[in-house]
């Protein structure tokens, strides 16, 4: 069983929150912010899950590509948002898919895309299935024949490294992981980090926008991409690959966030570094979140460009045992495979003292400093977050996040508004009191990339209903205080109501007649982006 | 007659070349490169220049925003390319718009649209004129029923200005000079200068993904644009004014670059920056152009962000009086509005003297290094150069630029295999030998966006027919080579053909799409971006 994925929550079986460290999150949810255990669920045993009969039988030229296994056909139900845990653990797999594809190249995508086509099948790509807003939940209008999902796990190669343009080629299925074991013995690095990293794919971020490592400058694995290869119903499309173009709309920029509803990203030309030589990182305590935000802002609008420059609040750093509460803190580091970067901390540690921060960690005595301090704590916190939600599910405790972006002027009041919404949603909802804390994920010169987190109990029997309640509460707030809808965690089908309020109508026009052309019997993804039924705001 | 614009060249009338400078640029083309006069043309006369009749008959509701006056027709006939001036300078005025339009509002937009629309009109989106690729010539093809130019000048308004998110809202038709104008008492700059700055506008940098000031990062208008509004026939496209988000494609990147032919821009949020207080210009020289291009990547993969780190070869420093021909220029510059950048300039003179560069002007004891030696002569050069043609047009000679991007590992070939081609191609159409040099625009850490320019004789009576065979020669080298037809330039009409070779043809029929829905009459810059007939590659 080492190395399986669990099919109930994040990463591989045997992986985990330790005793010590699950005690520790419920004895804070419970004595701080009153969130207790309402339910007692346990994980529904694999032959215990009723999955529907299957609809689909591969042709023999797919066969040896294809699965109908339980275990596969439970692993690709659902993603790692709330619903889904919530979903999961109610033992609810009637929309499971109805075969897993696992293609090894571009050919055997064109051919699960015939071949999906001519059987009126759905297909959803599967990336490292870590979505958090539904992008890879097979929930799909009725009328289709049935679903295929198609897992891009075994196109995971570094293709070709450039070192001199420091750039490489790699499929869309790598991992992670995966991707930088290839690079590093050529000497660079992609950097990019998610949260997700371990378990989610170059295609993925590509088909996502994903958020990175960077909190500065390079944020979204937009900036990353140099040239991107998609397989659509309707034939190949590569881009030219080039540092930069001034050459119509960028071809690209349709491909970047289209999450597998024009296509699949098969591999892609991307920007790498030089491994970091140098690095420091600094923390900073502030009595208050704004005042925090306040130097972030100067950080950001000094051209300084830092690796990471977070600030966490008190309620996140308790929850995560990483502070008492009673501060906010700041992590501020800068990262170079050329040139030692005190000059850089040197001008940021003068913003964040002439804020009001007080050293928390020092970058001139600790090399270490971010594995100490509460920057160190939060980091290894952050790193198992994960984990979690497979605690938490079972025991009838929401614990979700959202996030945003909004300009400097707007922040204030956003910031206010938001958190009074999510506070009373819960009220509202479940009756109760809970938790809501904000992080910035990342900082622009032109304003912050908030990140909320909120945790409370429900009801067993009407969590998700619960959950939902407070989801369309939050969202219509996101939408009404001006912020965009996600920064990074992307649409899927839980924010597609409110994408289409956020996005120009004449805009969702122009991508349902996209659709039209690469998908014309839309079997990619539907529901997502482009609504299945051909639905969008202004025709 | 102050402060009109020429109808026949660059800028205001009254202002040019002074004699020395065009005898000295003359001089240089003649005994250093053989290339000498052949004609003896002189700027048409405004009353002499046979302009059709003009078709079309605004209604009293557009009647004091339209103009169907001489000069504002032969003024609006061509852009500053180099067939435009050909043409010109031949009294080829055939194709002269019949109406100019000076629109107020969006209102004022939005009515001229429908008028064209109802007359079967082709309407031409103007900003500054400054187009060097046929971008606001008005070509339209066959059955249109007369052709209406769009004078965006009058909306040229900087409306909002947030010091906070370091953010404004400008009209589309503030030209450059206009707009930081109204930006200084704010204390605060948008920084976009392209060489075309004193006349071209903010819409129309958006509409050709203009490339400005900066020679590294933010290269692009793009990444300055918070977000747009475009009307167009269907409707008004307001994208929400975000400071970074992830929700689906970029409805601003489909825009940005649209050159006119989805809808016109009237109004942008784009960043600004605080003013500059900090700046410190360096030059280096170098024995050889590949060996100065080494030192630009070592600069630009080192994470320094330099304002300025452009090189210019021997020829171009030469044919612009700023050298002698025997060395490679290097100028590097950093600007800040917060901070000092000596430990910035330290490590990229570091790059420059260990890749062989020799310091010309030192930016330790000189704080006017821009402004002196070989950096500063060709910055003056620089600022002359678009007065060039009105000067060589008419004596015969082809004085011509193009630009592109490569990625570093193919670099090496492409400069020598576009300079071969220049210079056969120059032969080849002409029966004489021209001067070709290269500098670079801008520097990426994956690649660097060289720029070529060329000089030759030509036969005054087949001068259009000698370009377009060398234009045609130069742009299959371009695209054979692996470029992009495009870093800055933009598509226009005259390289239509080579961006539907670089397109992927399935973004063209994507992009097809676009327009038929925004602008199903196709009246919108027909040839530009989509072919007028609804030619596309794919279908």
């Amino acid at each position: 069983m080492a190395n399986r994925l669990k099919y109930w929550g994040w990463g591989y079986e045997g992986h985990g929150l330790s005793t010590s460290d699950r005690d520790a999150l419920l004895h804070t949810l419970a004595t701080v912010y009153g969130v207790t255990a309402t339910g007692t669920g346990a994980v529904p045993a694999l032959d215990g899950i009723a999955l529907p009969p299957g609809r689909l039988d591969p042709p023999a030229s797919l066969d040896s590509i294809c699965t109908q296994e339980p275990y596969e056909r439970a692993l690709h139900s659902f993603g790692q948002s709330q619903p889904d845990s919530i979903r999961l653990f109610a033992s609810d797999f009637g929309h499971a898919p109805d075969v897993i594809a696992y293609p090894r190249n571009d050919a055997d995508v064109a051919a699960l895309l015939d071949w999906a086509g001519e059987e009126g099948a759905a297909l959803i790509p599967f990336g490292g299935g870590s979505s958090v807003v539904g992008g890879v939940t097979p929930d799909v209008a009725d009328g289709f024949a049935g679903v295929v999902t198609m897992d891009m796990s075994r196109m995971n190669r570094v293709l070709e490294v450039d070192t001199l343009s420091r750039a490489a080629r790699i499929q869309g299925g790598a991992r992670g992981p995966q991707l930088e074991a290839a690079l590093k013995p050529h000497g660079v690095t992609l950097r990019h980090f998610p949260q997700s990293f371990q378990h989610s794919t170059l295609g993925g971020w590509i088909a996502t926008r994903s958020g990175g490592h960077f909190a500065t400058l390079y944020t979204h694995i937009d900036d990353l991409v140099e040239n991107v290869t998609m397989v659509t119903p309707a034939g190949r499309m590569e881009s030219r690959r080039l540092p930069g173009s001034g050459a119509g709309p960028s071809p690209d920029r349709l491909v970047i966030g289209s999450e597998g509803s024009l296509g699949i990203i098969t591999e892609a030309w991307v920007r790498v570094q030089g491994r970091v030589r140098f690095k420091a990182t600094a923390g900073f305590r502030f009595p208050d979140f704004l005042q925090a935000a306040g130097a972030v802002r100067a950080i950001a609008q000094a051209g300084l460009f830092p690796a990471n420059v977070r600030i966490v609040d008190g309620v996140e750093l308790a929850v995560n045992g990483a502070g008492d509460g009673s501060f906010t803190l700041m992590v501020v580091s800068f990262e170079s495979a050329d040139r030692p970067v005190d000059t850089w901390m040197d001008l940021a540690e003068e913003c964040a003292l002439s804020h009001g921060g007080v050293t928390d960690t020092d970058w001139r005595t600790d090399p270490q400093a971010h594995l100490t301090g509460a920057a160190g704590a939060w980091r290894e916190a952050f790193i198992r977050m994960p984990y979690n939600r497979e605690v938490l599910t079972p025991l009838g405790i929401i614990s979700d996040t959202f996030e945003s972006a909004i300009t400097w002027d707007r922040f204030e009041s956003f910031y206010h508004d938001i958190r009074q919404a999510t506070h009373d949603a819960i009220r509202e909802s479940t009756g109760r009191e809970g938790a809501v804390s904000c992080r910035f994920s990342h900082a622009y010169p032109d304003g912050p990339a908030p990140y909320f987190a909120f945790h409370c109990a429900a009801d067993p029997a009407s969590m998700l209903d619960q959950w939902w309640e407070i989801k369309r509460a939050v969202s219509d707030a996101v939408l009404d205080s001006g912020g965009t809808i996600t920064h990074h965690h992307a649409i899927g089908r839980d924010h597609q109501p409110w994408y289409e309020r956020q996005r120009p109508p004449l805009f969702g026009d122009v991508l349902a007649r996209a659709k039209t052309h690469l998908d014309p019997q839309g079997i990619l993804n539907p529901g997502v982006l482009v609504r299945a039924d051909g639905h969008h705001s202004s025709s």
